[in-house]
């Protein structure tokens, strides 16, 4: 795995940093083609608001230019930014000199079987709760046990992705995706607001549904809501858009919004 | 700083380990005196329910016989470990072949003023609310950003320690401390069932309560009921006992329990 630490190749990290004591930090992944990391603003504008919960300083213009540079040394690749408060010692106040860490890895395009996006995937009702806290909602910090646990939870290949519900019994999203639904010819996605993370694809979608003349609203929604729901699918940076088409006892055919959604990210 | 990982010394980690990632892992921090590891058996035993719940699998014989051998370097100090569950691939699947790593490191004893033991502290009135996760309460993982955030709202040493409070409003720690309250002779400290983490020195304090034939509940404690309290103290492994004689309007003196369980401690 090819991997830069403030812009030197290096595979290690100080056991000092906070990222590692405290998840003290955010990170973005990064789809990359033909040496471009696709979404880039997007995923920095995520970056910026995180940086601006956590008030860590960060030279934006640099780490663009550096993912810009990573990125160029592949073809078909994801690229993994892990931005920490940098080293500090022991305790949580936050060091007046510490320096924001940057690493970049390069991994391997993840094979998903193309089925995923072609008849849909169903969902595995997860049990682990996501605590709410408006604080940390929607950005994308390294304090990521909740999704830990819930990726454990099944081992079964036949469920491609897992939902998860917050403590208060709201559908919030799944484990590394955002969920979107379709009802009367609009789009809903659950409100990030107090807990969750707002994916770099989902703002994508959000924009193009505007383009489209798509109604979107995001909202509190139950699991009992979802038998009126006329679509569903899951949303991530890296695959892209797969339809639901099974989540419990619901069953959804693959619908036209969602087949809209697609081509268009493919276009 | 004097660091080992998984038994040799070095100061690097790999940007691939989890514990970074994700936060995927626990620590402890012990004192040390006359190159012993205080309270180790209650420090393992937190630890080892920590594991339970992260489904990471450690060495115990190991880590105690490690702590130890690491210990042994220094007179007055302070013992961190952290246990990651290692290195992994992208993405929250746990590995099946992940081999926790072990962190030791070796820091000199924090000094706080002597008048924190002998006249008490006065709290912060923390505004970061801790999030209700019953998966994760109690135990002391490495997703840190509430304490982070919470540490970061004030600057003033008149204030030693901050309180906080869950998203329902009850009353669930300190930053970096358990908190105890003595009414009509009693011992209640919060329910950790739902959040903040179960302090060892909040463990050996419950352990003395019941040698002494002081009655301790722990319970939900809302501010409001703060006026009906006699004492009120803070707990931690490296400080022992600080009396609390200020948060907000409410006013205590040193009382009679908290004195009996700081001489305790000394002895």
């Amino acid at each position: 795995m090819i991997t830069w630490v403030n812009g030197q190749p290096t595979q290690a990290i100080s056991v000092a940093d906070r990222g590692l004591a405290y998840g003290d930090g955010l990170f973005e992944t990064l789809r990359v083609q033909q040496g471009w990391p696709l979404r880039l603003e997007l995923h920095l504008a995520r970056l910026e608001l995180g940086c601006q919960r956590l008030h860590i300083k960060l030279d934006f213009a640099q780490v663009r230019q550096e993912i810009q540079s990573f990125c160029a040394q592949a073809e078909s690749a994801v690229c993994k930014l892990i931005v920490t408060r940098g080293v500090g010692q022991r305790g949580y106040a936050i060091p007046e000199n510490a320096r924001p860490q940057r690493i970049l890895q390069l991994s391997s395009a993840p094979q998903w079987p193309a089925e995923n996006s072609a008849q849909g995937v169903r969902l595995y009702a997860c049990q682990t709760p996501l605590a709410i806290q408006p604080l940390l909602a929607g950005i994308k910090h390294l304090n990521r046990l909740e999704q830990v646990l819930a990726r454990a939870e099944w081992q079964e290949p036949s469920y491609a992705e897992g939902l998860m519900l917050d403590t208060e019994g709201n559908i919030t999203d799944c484990v590394f995706s955002n969920i979107f639904f379709v009802r009367d010819g609009r789009l809903l996605t659950p409100s990030l607001a107090n807990c969750g993370v707002a994916g770099v694809m989902r703002a994508w979608i959000m924009q193009q549904a505007q383009q489209l003349g798509i109604d979107c609203q995001e909202t509190q929604i139950k699991v009992t809501q979802l038998a009126d729901m006329d679509e569903v699918f899951t949303s991530n940076s890296l695959y892209g858009i797969w339809p639901v088409v099974g989540y419990q006892n619901y069953r959804w055919s693959v619908g036209s919004i969602t087949r809209r959604l697609q081509q268009r990210l493919m276009d």
